[in-house]
């Protein structure tokens, strides 16, 4: 089997913001790998089932045949293993920051996120509520840096920058406008995006909005 | 204000299991530091509001002045700034598994324990039965070791080794023994124990025990 040999696979989900976190890594690392898509979620294949048995979720990093699961810890995996453009900074205060930062969008975002498609009404705008509240705090701390880190394209920016694909579905599945409530975040979005690494892991926001749909339908929303 | 001078305090609350995580991080390194007792859940001080504005919940480090939040993130700042008696290991493939098994705790063990004792009949009994669940997950992965990480006491049994003092509570609430269900997981606590750090960390499980039968009251289970 391939992933008992010598290299890197990533088993991934094209449109998912975790798996776009591993292949911007990857990519800002100038690592090869192989890609594999999974079929989800319809199906999860055999390889996926044993290497992430506990949470049987893309994506997942294999490495010589060992397996790294949840993309913070694969992107930290990364930025140990190939040490070339540090994604971390090296002071421990500042990866500290970095860390909190990175798991805010962990625990917000997402789940906010999903509010934003699958429920109507009040529950959907107080996810509304809650989004503009995080994205506000994360361009507070943004300020007027460059990226996250500052000059440097780091962890913060690799663990955000996916989702603002996903902006226009949030914005078209709950009626509002990022742009106009966080003005600086998303033009470090674009920012981001002149980068290789990123422009090649994230796909065009209205192909991000028919997979929603596709969602919304399969999950019986409206 | 002291919080503005050098040197180490921490916000805490006696019976929180992400506070005892950073109070044995500090005592296997030897860091002198201040104690702060919060007097949570009735009333948060100006200083915890002022050092962790997101979250607005201990523990939270502050050194030399900087606030550091969120449990794991403070021990694994610990464990980077003063670097004897590693916790994480140096080899990135056992830091992102050490850092997967934490994240499992942080995911799962705190929720269903909270379920544990917040909820009744079927909603309960499903809580036992995922806490099982996860606690043989764990169980499986110490095996015959004597720490998660081997020889060495380490960031997965800094972050996990709190919530023994709970199981107590857990098992008196939800009519169960953990012993049975985990023997080698609970011959592992004991083993900690041992130790100096987590001996004066942890308290008396009775006393723990108390603590739940107030929060009981207080949010009006039973």
């Amino acid at each position: 089997m391939a992933t008992a040999e010598k290299g890197v696979v990533l088993l991934d989900l094209w449109v998912s913001m975790f798996g776009q976190r591993c292949r911007i890594a990857l990519a800002e690392k100038g690592v090869e790998y192989e890609f594999r898509e999974e079929n989800i979620p319809e199906h999860k294949s055999p390889l996926l089932l044993k290497m992430n048995p506990i949470h049987k979720k893309i994506p997942v990093l294999i490495h010589d045949g060992k397996p790294v699961c949840e993309s913070l810890i694969i992107v930290q995996y990364i930025d140990e293993v190939w040490t070339n453009n540090p994604l971390l900074p090296s002071d421990p205060y500042e990866r500290a920051e970095a860390r909190f930062w990175a798991d805010l969008v962990d625990k917000k975002i997402y789940d906010c996120g999903s509010r934003l498609w699958k429920l109507k009404g009040e529950a959907q705008q107080e996810a509304k509520k809650e989004m503009i509240e995080v994205l506000k705090l994360l361009e507070d701390e943004l300020g007027d840096k460059k990226y996250f880190g500052g000059e440097i394209f780091g962890f913060v920016d690799v663990a955000l920058v996916p989702f603002t694909a996903w902006f226009y579905s949030y914005e078209t599945c709950a009626n509002f406008s990022i742009e106009e409530e966080c003005p600086k975040l998303v033009a470090w979005g674009k920012r981001c995006m002149e980068r290789e690494s990123v422009a090649k892991s994230l796909h065009d926001p209205h192909k991000v909005y028919e997979f929603v749909c596709f969602l919304k339908k399969k999950f019986g929303v409206e």
